[in-house]
């Protein structure tokens, strides 16, 4: 007999987290022996834990279908970490408890290092409680933190607007460098790794071209050197861009954002460390400067995808199920890497416990020696991950993004559970 | 005989200013017997007093037609507005000096308001000082705030950016506002006029869509009256959106990003109003918030260019030699409206003396009563504008974006000029 699948999307969502969706009911749809049917978690896995669950049985195949190339959660993702096992193990008991009522056998989580940890738990209170389920993680961080895998879904994509945005904003302050703006700088996301960051890198193909400097979370930022390599770029460019992490931190360990910046009212302002750069240049040279945040555009901007990041998105929710159906617990299918040139890749699976709550950060060697820039192999390593347009269609000059009917599966338990 | 032309761009660049260069330089090579070589000046207008012209004739016919999609200023622009004829005529003799050494009897300047002046001027110069020149506008300016003409070149693409965003990071912010972000604003650009703004709109065609609220700078905040309308909007979708002007000011007439913010070393900031309001939402309602500031990538946002404006980009660049072979002068082409449903435009031409040092602001029947949106005859008026895709090619996952000799004319002056 087949049984019901569950399905949800956990943390920061991408513009490829539902294109993974796509493949997990796409894939379940021709597996009905194994699968009945699929139910996604309302925000996520607060869904399963409050029994507010989605009947995506509901939606026709061309609604699925467009979720291929939908940025954002189309189910609702959450900010919510289900604590240790031993410090609340009603959580884990409620989440089989509601499992049980609905008949799931599968339990697909999308998500980063975190969710990974967490599905893994899953499976082991399953087996304790004598309940059989299934559990399989379905990769997904803009971070490009999780271990073992190649790269992550989604990151790709943040990647290619960064080069892009990167490319064209360059072009606009290098035609007006002369008796205008001179710095710019782009501030973006990746709070502890530097792979957002190191992807800026990607436009600048030639000496001297954008960005000049990168600043990674990885490198503690050294002003004083940082000061003398801005001078030195305008003095020999007439201009100078920068792309900064948002994770970026000074000696004592302390977030750049966090420099005591306060507002009319005397409140301490987090935030804008692209901001607080710029500033610092202003203050040193006097350089007329412009600074942007990327923040939510970036991890959103589904317009501009990368092909490769949104075929493999859809590789790894497919290949989840596939495991699934084949009897493969606890893992997580992964990207591997088989051929640089041409860039060449398949999935392959990793045991969740090895994947869980792990961040993998730069190298040290994809960051030159003076830690401003990329190397040659961090360029060789990322530039596969941004091949390819996958453009969304148009209808009246903006994409055709789908929304779901999102109907909800009736509950069976009925029960209130305080999350 | 034929005369050489000279072309320059002004003020701020844009997407598809390069579109203009092209029509300009495309068609000129096609009236060899009116025009010769096409000078460019280097940074806008300091390349004509400076006597630092760029021989556009050294460019091969791809790198020309290349600039149809490539964005930012080719040739550089500047932020340089020459002073009243009164006030500094030696410029404009100056002017006039380079223009006679280098036998250019066109003069074409591609910038907005004030360039359409400084055009203006010249013109009257040339004929005061015994010497026929030609001198035709080509309109741009991503601000959309030229009068006459119907929309800008420039403007279509920024619109198309911004709805674009709006759309892709308001379904980011649904998924995930249940247990993270409930306020989303992206500050867009428009200091003195609010029709970028107002394209953010159109990401919104159904009831409760982002943006729920755009802040426009020809609307005085009313804090009270937003703060009640973002309660209200939270409380009904469980989030909000706002996309708010860099311009807005409050009752007292002063800018929203002037309020008094002070960095650690007690120097006053400026910019940042989209931080400025959503840390006013944080302070009255305590909901959790991002911000976004697209600055200069909104306007060099080639990869997701409107194909309407692309299209018309050229046509005026094409029009204004045109126009000057036709033997017009000190005219400006620009873009008329035909119908609305299905849109069709032609380019028509307005005298230079009367588009010049003008502001088209939004009219307040495109602003709903309640000051916080749009009208439907604002987005009747702006749909047609963000129409089409027009992607750039690709190179390794980059847009193929051209970078041209600019080789400089050799100098006859040689005559310095101090800018």
């Amino acid at each position: 007999m087949p049984r019901n699948a569950f399905y949800a999307q956990s943390g920061g969502v991408s513009a490829v987290i539902n294109a993974s969706a796509c493949g997990v009911i796409e894939t379940a749809r021709k597996h009905r022996k194994h699968i009945g049917k699929v139910y996604a978690g309302r925000d996520g896995i607060i869904g399963a834990l409050t029994e507010d669950l989605i009947d995506t049985s509901k939606e026709g195949r061309q609604a699925i279908a467009a979720l291929r190339y939908t940025p954002g959660g189309a189910f609702g993702s959450c900010r919510y970490k289900l604590k240790g096992l031993e410090e609340n193990r009603a959580q884990y008991e409620r989440l089989i408890e509601v499992f049980r009522a609905h008949d799931i056998g599968y339990f697909f989580y999308n998500g980063g290092g975190d969710s990974m940890d967490t599905a893994n738990k899953v499976s082991k209170i399953g087996r304790t409680l004598g309940y059989p389920l299934t559990c399989i993680g379905v990769p997904k961080t803009v971070d490009n933190d999780l271990p073992i895998t190649d790269n992550s879904p989604g990151f790709g994509s943040v990647a290619k607007y960064i080069g892009v945005s990167i490319l064209e904003a360059g072009l606009d302050v290098l035609s007006m460098a002369r008796t205008s703006t001179k710095i710019f700088v782009l501030e973006v996301m990746g709070r502890h790794a530097g792979w957002i960051a190191a992807s800026a890198g990607l436009a600048g193909r030639k000496a001297g071209e954008p960005p000049h400097i990168i600043l990674f979370p990885e490198i503690t930022f050294d002003e004083p050197a940082f000061l003398a390599r801005v001078k030195e770029t305008v003095e020999r460019y007439g201009y100078c861009v920068v792309a900064v992490s948002e994770g970026v931190r000074n000696a004592d360990g302390k977030f750049l954002a966090d420099m005591g910046t306060t507002d009319a009212f005397g409140h301490s302002q987090l935030g804008g460390v692209g901001q607080v750069v710029a500033e610092t240049i202003k203050r040193a040279h006097g350089y007329k400067f412009h600074w942007a945040l990327a923040d939510y555009l970036q991890r959103s901007a589904r317009h501009i995808a990368s092909r490769v990041d949104a075929q493999q998105a859809y590789a790894v929710g497919k290949a989840a199920v596939e495991l699934a159906v084949k009897g493969e617990n606890a893992v997580m299918p992964i990207i591997e890497r088989i051929s640089q040139k041409p860039y060449r890749w398949r999935v392959g699976v990793a045991k969740l416990e090895k994947v869980a709550n792990q961040e993998k950060k730069m190298p040290r060697n994809y960051i030159t020696a003076d830690g401003f820039g990329i190397t040659a192999a961090c360029r060789r390593y990322l530039e596969p991950l941004i091949q390819g347009e996958d453009y969304p269609p148009y209808e009246s000059g903006l994409p055709k993004y789908v929304r779901l009917l999102n109907k909800p599966v009736k509950k069976k338990l009925g029960t209130p559970f305080k999350i």
